[in-house]
């Protein structure tokens, strides 16, 4: 039953969380400031483990852009260290009162945030996000327990070491931050169904890893970062802004969850703004899988027919797909269809068109004039950011410190009773 | 797949949300008043489902406490109606501006609270929670799937469709409020398993049933109402208090998730304190089942031997488990080890004993020389409450209308482009 480990390790991240509930907003900050210092002291014992991971990742034939995710470099250890620094620079979450009141017979009611207890991360090759993921936890007051891929595992073991190294010096519990044993799928079933021992799960990567968890989990789960973003030019669109949004908003970086991945069109305004898109696209290397309305104004060299499977994608690529439209209701209606629920975007100059589209898309943002790229934790300022949630309970959107917490009713009296 | 008609009405519940999205909060008080006039208007009907319902479980054998939950009568049908009236009067918090700002780049950020979509009740025996899981779905501008008990099948048929007939009447989607159909598991799995179609899942009621929903779903689900609460005498607690409070915790009310089921009393008090607790308990008939310190002090007409059954059971009766501790870390351990994480009480005059408590308890609420019977959205002064949550995500204790929303963000641009 507990072959893999999972429970025990979850049951000594238990145990460091109910300490840690205690711990001041300075110690946390001095451990995440001497696991910035570690880290950089130990670049080269990461960068070795770290060339392993990528010689083995190489051998199996694992492409370029998953290689480019897997390498560290002393400049991004750098940067990862940089990250805990400013992590340490932000105010702490726990202990905020949310609301508080002196109710009519005299009890005094706060609601005050309070850690989750433990967090447990399931993530794909990026090593950063082990010790994002560390920091953030620890800084929320939870024990963070770290999956991270078999692609990455010996990297992630020396990160997760030189971190757990400076709790022990600084006498904070060891145990706040582990990797979770074991690469089988047994492992991590476990780990999603180990209630009473881990608070919640976020899952970390492409749809296939975040529908695994969500169907599986028995503990309470975040969703982040599926990302099939629409832009929407309206009738009212300004051509020259939209061209420029959808561009960005598509080419500006592929390969994150942010960029969109569908245009629509309204047909009113294709005639003048389809030629200029086109033209912008064709100098941005991206590819159109288009409708039949939508091909008339494209080089067959840079299309291909849209399908469902198009609809449905995210390319993480340069390539979008695009429709022309009836109306704003036919955008909705298929933005409601097909996204899921990241950010979706529309160029309007009509207040109308913009008030029809916001009460009728839900999405975790909506970009009015505006690149879908914004939404990021960073860019809202809100610093740093453990994932963006596309799911409506809990968090909706980028997810900081904040929402690592939950919250507690103190209720304070002097022998009060209900009559 | 869908042959308990399930997805259909899930699919009528996500159109009409999608409606009910935009409609303004003097519509929706409107048609609670209409609602809450109709009901009253229906008495009659309904007294007659209703005695239908009562005459079918008495044949049953269903024990009379929760024939009495089934009843209804003119003046509890008033009280109903009366609910729907005060949900009129509160705040709508669709359209809240949780934050908003102005980036450094021009970006106007808002973060705005809006409907979930559908929500889903699933509930035991009493069916006042139709009406109002109803009346709260709507007033939060979500459609409401029900799912009552069977054994109030027809009195639930009749409130629903009074309520939807107001619906009709005003213009509003008819399928804002919708019962689900079929008895078997299979419809159940069915609701708890329809991804896209159903925001979040509430079950109200029992252990049991809180499990069942939590294993099986896969949309959110936010569980309610399992109170297995604590109250903790410490060494430096005023002894009258300490009986008032745990009596009135424990006996006040004994069928609701707050009263208290367990009563810890530290060593060095317990000499002063278990012989006037006794007697207390004996003048209200409560029966205790405790531990060998506490069996000294009780008579053995009120006492049995505590077992672990014991520390885990919420009676809902006039029974409560009980122990002695040797120390207030032993007391936080034994409620952390069995607590549902409803409410704890603390009955102290030590600052120091308070605040070891509060941190160390990990529970919704934490009541400080007051009764657990205060955790409750109306003594809160919330208003209206759809249930009580004792888990970490989204919501935590009592849950009113702000609780059935999630928010969007809402950018607004002239332009921007991240660069």
């Amino acid at each position: 039953m507990t072959a893999s480990g999972v429970r025990e390790v979850a049951e000594r991240a238990r145990s460091a969380a109910n300490t840690l509930r205690g711990v001041t907003r300075q110690r946390k900050d001095l451990a995440l400031r001497g696991m910035a210092d570690a880290l950089v002291e130990h670049t080269a014992s990461i960068l070795e483990a770290n060339r392993a991971d990528v010689s083995a990742a190489e051998d199996n034939g694992t492409s370029p852009a998953l290689i480019d995710r897997l390498t560290l470099t002393p400049e991004r250890i750098a940067d990862i260290a940089s990250a805990l620094r400013e992590l340490a620079d932000l105010p702490d979450p726990v202990g905020e009162v949310v609301r508080g009141s002196t109710l009519p017979n005299g009890l005094q009611l706060r609601q005050v945030r309070v850690p989750f207890g433990v967090v447990a991360m399931i993530y794909e090759a990026r090593p950063n996000v082990t010790v994002d993921a560390a920091g953030l936890s620890l800084k929320s007051g939870n024990a963070a327990l770290l999956r991270g891929s078999s692609s990455a595992a010996q990297t992630n073991a020396v990160l997760i070491s030189v971190m757990r190294g400076v709790l022990e010096q600084q006498g904070l519990p060891v145990d706040a931050i582990q990797g979770v044993p074991g690469s089988s799928h047994d492992s991590v079933t476990e780990l999603l169904t180990a209630r009473g021992l881990i608070d919640v799960v976020i899952p970390r990567g492409g749809a296939a890893l975040i529908e695994n968890v969500v169907t599986n989990a028995t503990v309470p789960v975040i969703e982040t970062g599926v990302g099939n973003c629409h832009v929407y030019v309206d009738a009212d669109a300004d051509v020259d802004k939209a061209v420029t949004i959808a561009l960005n908003s598509k080419a500006q970086r592929v390969s994150v969850c942010n960029a969109a991945e569908t245009l629509l069109v309204h047909r009113d305004i294709a005639p003048t703004f389809m030629p200029k898109m086109v033209e912008a696209f064709r100098d941005a290397k991206v590819r159109i899988h288009g409708d039949e309305r939508i091909r008339e104004y494209v080089d067959q060299s840079m299309f291909a027919p849209v399908n469902d499977e198009d609809w449905a994608a995210e390319y993480y690529s340069l390539d979008i797909a695009a429709g022309v439209v009836d109306s704003i209701d036919d955008a909705i209606a298929h933005i409601r269809r097909w996204s899921s629920g990241h950010t979706e975007a529309i160029v309007s100059d009509s207040q109308t068109a913009i008030d029809t589209f916001i009460t009728g898309i839900d999405s975790a943002a909506i970009m009015v004039n505006a690149s879908t790229r914004f939404t990021d934790g960073g860019q809202f300022g809100f610093g740093a950011e453990i994932g963006i949630s596309t799911q409506k309970m809990h968090a909706r959107g980028p997810m900081g410190l904040t929402e690592l917490t939950t919250t507690t009713f103190i209720v304070t009296g002097d022998g009060h009773i209900r009559e």
